[in-house]
């Protein structure tokens, strides 16, 4: 029996393994990937700007020195607390006299979990893969079709959610349409790309003060993108999208809008709105008796009574925290000690030369945030290998405005577009002769 | 109507393009995938060492330049001759005046295609990402299973066939096991993987001379892989492959033993045993008009009157050629000429400090050749970023025997192991304890 398994090998749950096995506590953890994600660059990826391969990192690998800790791959199916067991997918059960759930968050599509087809959320190395290719595919369709409406419609890409993801995704979408892609096709302009970035709250990165947002909007708009607050998306189908009464047609819509917690919160007590488990100022769940919840799973209110919010950073700490009160709980039976949050200041990029970053009363815009962004990640990222090819590509891309990593994965080339009208027959391709000027 | 359609994006069909291109020749390159990719570091993606967009480059942006040039991503269904149509599995229909076939070589199981669901052979990015997560799953099912006949079974790889690509995956895959995975796993001792290469040939790497094969064998024998040269594979199964009568129990195994020419040739007329499409040496098919083949879908035979080999090399040069020929042949009616082989040297690496490279009379081994292949390699990409880019990544697996893109799609998660027994109920899990030496 292990004496403690942490269910996630994101920033909480990793950071308490670390710290378990330091102490050399038998500890083991389950994830569902072979590998922890970093997630702060995931929309990178998605936007060819990266490999997948750049922002993840084997977990086996980061815990090679913890020989008290082992790696499970594979998936929880549900958690017996008063057998203390976790029931493995596959029919497994491990047992635990600890344990500890750092299973994250997931897309959440406010009780709409139909638009998940047409609406892609970005989570995982698969999801960013997904809509890479869906990206790279709208312009190839595009490319193809000889109706006028039907290439509009295919030229407008609409992104849910005005938080730092989908400013990030509008603003790369924006460069990878105006610079990266501009002279690759012959019969559209990718520099003509309609982009929408849609939010239902009043200004965009509503977690910074409000003229960072502002600066964030004119940014965007700068670089063409149509930034719609205070409007509400209706309805979301394979060709459209429904803002605010107004049907907005559409060749690809990704999700940046909802999270929900985990749903193995669930199974381990109450839970706020966002699915989240409510825990003490020790990270325990009241009233339980070696069960812990920490990062984006968790429900921990800070002095003001409101929750922490799910970053990185938060996250991190937690587990740093969990991972040192409860090595020191299991080897002398000291008491947990509470954690406190020690926020670093927030950050986020909205494009070349354009970001913003705050702590406290610290305020800076532009392109010295820009910069700080870009160090901040890259000193963020596990592990020197991927510090250095991520600072060179960025250094390549700054440079050229190139991304290298504009592959569609094969399986989509048979892809029918839902939404595409049948081919014409016996089209007459007429490449523009050389010489003209396009 | 394009002047001339090009069919395949591959070494042979990307040269063809850029020599048409710089004439000005209104030009269509059907692929379809949206990259080009560099099939001789293929295995390394397949095999950890590289990420698939490391090996891949976007046919638009290698021929961006080329503005006569249009790139259509999508499958040909059939080719009319008659009506001079290319039919895509879309529906649409592309005319031409002249037509190549660049479409390049699939994986051929000797009239065996059922094997080909347990035998992954490596032709594409999907291939090679396929290999790479059953690669490592079989590892992770191998740490999970207490039963020690299954343990060793998934610990058992095979490789069919002993020409460069099997050679250069057991090598490979032998450094993985052996050094990078050595410290990732707790219960199993991946440095004892059991890796089998067969070939029914006396000989591996039948292309180089006797004592190459001598050195490749040997220098793969001390990394601990199993050669069995003269002995044919019987049948292949979802845990085990027949060897001269014997079954081997496998975790894995990996077809690298025949390749069949694409399909499309046998719409262009006669072809050979392997499928190709006899060219005469200005590479056109006899007895057409404005048809031509080339690359690893055309057989043109030497003055010996041996075909030419499916290398790279080979492909460029008629494709630089052929792209030359025809575009004077357009713009001045000049005679298509002749097409004249220039070998340059051959080579295969087998691991760390071993290569085998071959020209002629010049025959070098161990680390220079190792060192040439790498340079050699380099060069070959296309692209400075992928250059770089791989280079950096040499250097540091070379420095730390690591490999960053050890990455199990998320989809694989749940894939039941077809031979795997019911999964044990209540096993105990019991981790090393710290300080116990493995």
């Amino acid at each position: 029996m292990s004496d403690v398994v942490v269910i996630g090998a994101g920033f909480a749950g990793l950071e308490v393994a670390k710290g378990l096995g330091r102490a050399g506590i038998a500890t083991t953890v389950i994830d569902r990937h072979n590998h922890h994600l970093f997630q702060p660059l995931l929309y990178q990826v998605a936007t060819a700007a990266l490999s997948a391969t750049d922002v993840a990192e084997p977990i086996r690998k980061i815990l090679r020195r913890q020989k008290s800790v082992s790696v499970l791959f594979g998936e929880v199916a549900r958690i017996d607390t008063a057998a203390r067991q976790v029931h493995m997918t596959c029919g497994e059960r491990v047992s635990y006299r600890h344990l500890v759930l750092a299973s994250g968050a997931e897309h959440g599509y406010f009780g709409h979990d139909e638009w998940a087809q047409w609406a892609p959320g970005l989570k995982t190395i698969e999801d960013a893969r997904h809509i890479r290719s869906q990206l790279l595919l709208t312009f190839e369709r595009a490319e193809r079709t000889t109706d006028e409406a039907e290439r509009r419609r295919l030229l407008s890409i609409a992104i849910v959610g005005g938080g730092p993801t989908g400013v990030e995704l509008a603003g790369s979408i924006a460069e990878l349409s105006r610079y990266t892609l501009a002279s690759d096709f012959r019969s559209i302009e990718p520099t003509a790309t309609r982009i929408t970035l849609v939010e239902a709250g009043p200004r965009l990165l509503s977690g910074f003060s409000t003229d960072m947002s502002d600066y964030a909007r004119a940014r965007l708009e700068r670089l063409g993108v149509e930034v719609r607050t205070n409007e509400a998306v209706e309805d979301v189908g394979p060709t459209s999208v429904r803002i605010a009464g107004e049907d907005v047609p559409t060749g690809l819509v990704i999700w940046a809008a909802g999270v929900a917690a985990s749903p193995l919160a669930r199974q381990l007590g109450p839970t706020d709105r966002a699915g989240r488990i409510t825990v003490d100022e020790t990270l325990a769940v009241p009233g339980t008796d070696g069960l812990y919840a920490l990062g984006d799973v968790a429900h921990l209110a800070d002095a003001d009574g409101r929750p922490l919010p799910g970053l990185a950073q938060v996250a991190k700490q937690q587990g740093v925290h969990l991972g040192r009160s409860l090595a020191a709980h299991i080897t002398t039976g000291a008491a947990p000690t509470p954690f406190r949050y020690n926020g670093r200041g927030n950050t986020a990029i909205v494009g070349r030369h354009a970001a913003v970053f705050e702590q406290g009363r610290l305020k800076v815009k532009g392109w010295i945030a820009w910069f700080a962004w870009a160090v901040i990640h890259v000193y963020l990222l596990v592990g020197f290998q991927h510090r250095f090819l991520v600072s060179m590509q960025w250094l390549w891309r700054y440079l050229t405005y190139d991304r290298g990593a504009r592959l569609i994965a094969g399986d989509y080339v048979e892809t029918p577009d839902p939404a595409a009208p049948p081919a014409p027959r016996d089209r007459q391709r007429t490449p523009t002769p050389p010489g003209v000027a396009r």
